[in-house]
């Protein structure tokens, strides 16, 4: 009780603590003003500035010595978390800019914005956040898909109870269940990659939109920021702020489609009613005021961020309709809505994997499941058709019948009487002893028929196991890379930072 | 520059501190915890509740007594800002039980909760919260249509140019345009009516949805909570959370639709090009960069909000859709949802009242745009309809010809060389003299003719002010009376709680 | 086979022609042009519009007879289908204005937009079907609600599992759950009435927006066509076309939220798994290829619909945003989205109707799930602190810890015994006795102690119901004398178009 | 007057019949059914399936041989113009299945089904039908972006007024402004090609997402239907169909972004009050009532289709949203959905690629405003920072005094005696003749002063130029290879069908 939270005893196991602060969400935290996270980003920024500056004698050598000196020590006391945003300046850049003024006087501070405007400098912040963000999207997804195909490896040969439209349709296996996810999770993934190939390059130097007569070197900076080189035209890097955060937002919600499409099928299938997995304590949550509650509320969190997600996509999309030409002040709630949705959605990947990894599987209803409401019948009709050489859709219909008449019976499965009245009655011909018909509908045996590319087969799971992990490898080093080139890039600006 | 302004002198006025706040926005400010807000309504609910406890025989007199004596110390903490939310304790409930509990002990503190849960307890919390905010909405809005009324008035003779398609269509009056928006507003503040007369109900004892078997009195604590009466079913009012917040949320996005609108309308009449309005510079922003700027950023605030609230429409809107039976978790997110949409918009009715009140109008770009771009063209075409009894598709067709041919000759109105041209060519009669042609292209004359409700007339203009001003009393008078009500039932509150 | 469906023999029953229609959708259907549905709504308008000219001499009674008779007989012929929309004239407006000419030459025909502009012709054509479809929305939703009470009345006092997140909270009555259901679309056939008392007012003779110099007479209108009277500022009537439709997409969309909520707890409840309903035959579909399958088909679309809905209402949203003074053409498309809209879910709650009444209720499992998963601990809890005059949190920690003992025990309700030694070590005082134990976590006997307004108790549930009726007949009322108002309008057409 | 338009004689060219067939939209024009356009595609699948049937001997030769003819023949059918689908039948595979039954019988048609779903089969259509409309997509955008281009080169030394926030900013070239446009929608192809990269697999084979015991061979028909290879994982690829739709239909929403934005800025550019360009008459429309009337309908039906797309995405992504496993019906309703969003959008970019390239620039105004407003001063303040090496945040101070103070003598462009006084009242120095003052003011000469990369000078445009023609090609030899690809897939389809 001490917590303060209104349930315990009924669990033998601690919350985790990274569901407990998913859940209590927002009640009791506050959430910082945007541009404390774009502090780090705005110093790399400017540093990389002053330096090109100096290079390009627009500024003398002290001068920028100054700055450069000025820069890092905010970037000090920012570690330290002692440098805060004054709400009486407007937002990070004149903050810096001001102190800068302060410490080292107008004729020294007064240049930092030299050959700069406030528009290519948030647009250079935002590239520089995103793309941070992107990266560990990916490290993130990499991370969950790893354990969705060691789930994979470990239940590939398990018969597992197949839906469609919530009804029983097909036998599968769970291993087939984690590695379709996993394989979704690998397409997101691609996205993240695809924008940081899109948007990877450097708006610095872009101006209001249409330049600058300062004789600025914007490969030179772009080196410094690990960007592939400079945006190429400057009214559509300013005009086009929203389109990155746009793009990524897409991304997220197309992610976190796929996560709360399993957070659902999670919660259906830990409810008593269907029982096939029970939940870590780890990752559920008691009521106020009903005892006996075990809820999956982080799961249900998942898909509430899923939904808001999708509408903040919407508003970045609604944003960036129907725009006049140049900077509209209109985008600077894009910085908003894009820092709310990357909020609510990095932390989920790590929970989905955590929650995945610490399930527990009940067998025996599993086992259950895979027998009952007639979800072994497509296959029987497969072999009745194979066996049979029988028009598919004469046999389907004799299946059918035979479902109708089994069902009658009080039976789950086709019975081998209920099949031969059938066919009888189609006049179709086909041996339906008890022996063939029992067959053809053991889990076991009919899961480890379908062989073709994607089915559910050891073997054709072993196949996809493989190409997965090629996949992910693939992924991870060009990850590996992308983070080479950002680190090389800031190994560059402290040498050059110091030479100056 | 002490300010950290990165702009100024080109301006002889300082900002609006408001509109400073307002372009600034979330840049160097940081966002309470959620709960923070519903610390009040939540104590309201709590003395409420324990009161009806009292009169039930649920609790005894002197466990009620300190519970009260409790609850009214937090409340007068928390007006000295001084009980603040510990993220440690799950949510506003928890804090305020553990506050009692480490106050009074288990065995009074532990009390608190008796008949409640904490579905129904932040159902109420966000029911008061709401409604709280649909008032203010109301009297903001009757604010801004009383200042449009105001313009209205004073322009309502003005000729200024009518637009369809960006393109001149007719001329009209200043006044008429005002009204315009008035009469939308007023109709969007009805919404926010039609919210408070269908969800001021009173959602406690509602439980988890499923009711209690405590013997309470929701009609009591309704009357301590100012509602119309309590919810009619606890499944109903505890499975629907979210619902009171998406009609809100499309209040207010509806809303925002007439004042993004109004903000296109003005950022368009106060460019160079248009000329028709100069902003205040109270209202407008300077570039870090640009020298000669003077911005409409806070118009475009109001239109990047707009696009921001149809979002969380969406979100909020996706959250209830498809939800199994009774509580879900998924909800949470609704209240942070409304709750972000309240931040930003609740204060932009008072901004744009203030940016149209200290609007400047410049009588003769607006004057010389009223008689150009054949703007008069289409009365001219009434009155040959009318004067010579030709069919109006006729005489438009030899009109169109007309423009045609006055454009050859350089003109921007129809000449009557020209219409008499086309007059003949068409062989239709009209006496297509000077003095005629001009008369019904004189703007004063023309907007004076459109007499018919609606129009444009000085005559029917009136007529527009009254309806108008009849339908504002109409809503202050409302407006009063639900906060007369509100006053009663804390009064109420108060009494009995001072009785116990 | 002969109807080419692939499915069949399994079922007994024929699908329902509406569930075929509804699954089947647009996938073999085309859909007509938008105008050809406000053919009638555009010949009224056009009607009432030429009757008022000639009363106003603007017409001569000449000119007026032949153009209603004209008009008249367009309508005979559309009655007859033979009034197509030729798709070389660009709208329905250019189509009948066309035939009228062709009929009766210019000299007539061209008189029929005299003091008319398109802009005014379709937003009335707009707001006249609109009304149509607010007033066919009440009808539809008083009939489900009608099915709704009914199955309250019949199952009030049969037990029922009630959820929170998807996991057992209490036990509820079944009659409970589909009153709030009732409760909900009630809340939603508000919407369509209130969207009715806004905007049933006659936008004709607002022309482009900016009124007219004929001497129309728009009070004589408004009787004409059934409106409460004239809009009465032409500007706002035709700047903010696209609001009636995104307030009526709202309230789609809202009451389409409840629907799809109960299509997914109607979905759920009669898997196999949870068993509590079966769906009729009549609205359940095969598969092409699984023999076994009996699909909710119509309830999955009812989801999708409601997903369809929200997009929609985003779009019509968006399209009103930041729009600069006047009509702008994007709002055309204001019409498409509604009318798709409205095709979609007109059909909504007549099939929810069909679905509910004909719904099979398999009591067994009902009961044994009102018996499973410690459903019943939060009733004994209460009975526990009422009885023991022990604190709530205390109880409820004593409970948690019974529950998990009685786990233990393999039971799935509390055993005396466990509760027992949970309340020992908590040193609280209670007779946990077999007797006492049992009595409060019998299902029939808990729920009707849930006695306040809004619980569960046969009592509370009767006065809900009463409730209810009530507030569905106050909504009938008012549907009829809206036809009525309706019917009342085209009768004084008819007389006035005969008399000239 | 004889195509029933109402409008003419004003214009001296006739419309454009794909900006006629653009407005009238859906007004007057039907819409076929879903799945009329997956015809094609079905039979093409179906083809593919029976070859591989036959050379797997599920199928003899002669049943394939039967149904290859009988496949042809509704190709041949349709075609023609008739193979309709018959809205008895359920959808196009029942009709092409029903068909086949009803030709041969059902010892042959009654086969076609086998190994087959329908869940993967609608897959496969909309995969091969959203491949066509993805590349559909690449092939326009490539064409407008030529556009663009050559009017980029044409106008690369044309000083044009560059905006900020709806106000003077800077002085650009019309040239870089065309550019920047073409550079955004080079991004908007990528993601076409993104699409296609992720999603060219082939799902044929996936069946209802379990597979199947019968021994096909998807490597085979991928190759058939010109696919990268089958999807890895059957469920997966069922599960998730709506994520092809949703990609595409954001990658439609963000390039119809650009587009609107392109749209709304020449509406703005075309209105007489900025005066810089002037539609072509083909692409105005008129008004029924208003004789002066040139809109520009088409630029505002673009604005108006990138609001439904976005609308249409948000459905597309709700649709995928939680979706329990396995294919659920919900996602019918993605085909509507992404047909819906093609069809508006798809004619969209070659419209404007028409609209820009007809497009009358007014060379006159487009001077006068390249001097006025100030727009000038932020070059000069970059020269007096620049040659006085005065800090950038002092010399800015001073600017904007100069201007007040020009402003003050009545001038557009900082004058001389106003920048000593300015320089001189902040101790700044800096020789301010005027010689120097009209040099850093000339529009010529300070555009091509920014020199850097993406910057306004002929050099720098020059390059951007360069790089776009570049990135053009290699996207043009993407497609060349993609639909190569495609055809040799038909060919070896045919040749193999002949073989058979």
């Amino acid at each position: 009780m001490k917590t303060g939270k209104l349930w315990g005893p009924r669990f033998e196991k601690k919350p985790s603590a990274l569901a407990e602060a998913f859940t209590s969400a927002r009640d009791v935290r506050s959430k910082a003003p945007a541009d404390e996270r774009l502090i780090p980003y705005d110093l790399w920024g400017s540093r990389a500035h002053v330096i090109m500056l100096a290079r390009r004698n627009i500024l003398s050598l002290r001068e920028a010595r100054l700055l450069l000196k000025g820069l890092k020590e905010i970037e000090k006391l920012w570690r330290k978390g002692r440098f805060r945003l004054d709400p009486g300046k407007e937002d990070v850049h004149s903050n810096v800019e001001s102190w800068l003024i302060a410490k080292y006087g107008m004729e020294i501070g007064g240049k930092l914005h030299t050959a700069r405007s406030r528009n290519d400098q948030v647009a250079l912040d935002m590239r520089l956040y995103l793309r941070d963000c992107a990266l560990q999207f990916i490290a993130e997804l990499l991370a969950v898909v790893h354990v969705l195909i060691d789930q994979g490896k470990k239940y590939k040969a398990r018969p597992f109870p197949g839906y469609t439209h919530h009804q029983p349709a097909q036998v599968t296996t769970l291993g087939h269940v984690w590695l379709a996810f996993a394989e979704a999770l690998l397409r997101d993934l691609g996205r993240f990659q695809d924008w940081q190939e899109r948007f990877n390059q450097n708006p610095l130097g872009s101006m209001t939109g249409y330049g600058t007569s300062f004789p600025i070197d914007r490969v030179f900076t772009s080196k410094l920021l690990g960007f592939a080189g400079p945006t190429p035209n400057s009214l559509d890097a300013i005009q086009n702020r929203g389109e990155p955060e746009a793009e990524m937002g897409f991304a997220v919600a197309a992610m976190m489609n796929h996560l709360s499409s399993l957070a659902q099928t999670l919660i259906l299938f830990s409810t008593g009613e269907f029982g096939f997995f029970e939940l870590d304590e780890a990752y559920s949550s008691g009521s106020s005021m009903m005892p006996q509650k075990r809820n999956p509320d982080s799961l249900e969190v998942i898909k509430a961020k899923a939904a808001v997600a999708q509408g903040q996509v919407s508003s970045l999309l609604a944003i960036g309709r129907s725009q006049f030409l140049g900077y509209n002040r209109d985008t600077q709630w894009t910085k908003y809505l894009i820092m709310d949705l990357l909020d609510e959605c990095l932390p989920v990947p790590k929970i989905m994997g955590e929650i995945v990894a610490s399930l527990q599987v009940k067998e025996k209803k599993i086992t259950a499941l895979s027998r009952k409401g007639f979800i072994t019948a497509p296959d029987l009709l497969e072999a009745v058709v194979q066996e049979g050489k029988i028009p598919f859709r004469l046999a389907k219909k004799a299946l059918e019948k035979a479902i109708l008449y089994s069902g009658k019976e009080g039976a789950e499965r086709i019975t081998d009487s209920a099949l031969r009245r059938a066919l009888r009655e189609e006049s179709l011909d086909w041996p339906a002893n008890e022996a063939l018909v029992h067959k053809f509908q053991n889990e076991k045996f009919i899961v480890s028929r379908r062989k073709a590319v994607g089915g559910t087969s050891p073997a054709a799971l072993e196949k996809n196991i493989t190409q997965l992990l090629r996949t992910r490898r693939r992924y991870s080093r060009w990850l590996a890379a992308q983070k080479r080139a950002i680190s090389a890039a800031q190994s560059r600006l402290q040498e050059m930072s110091a030479k100056e």
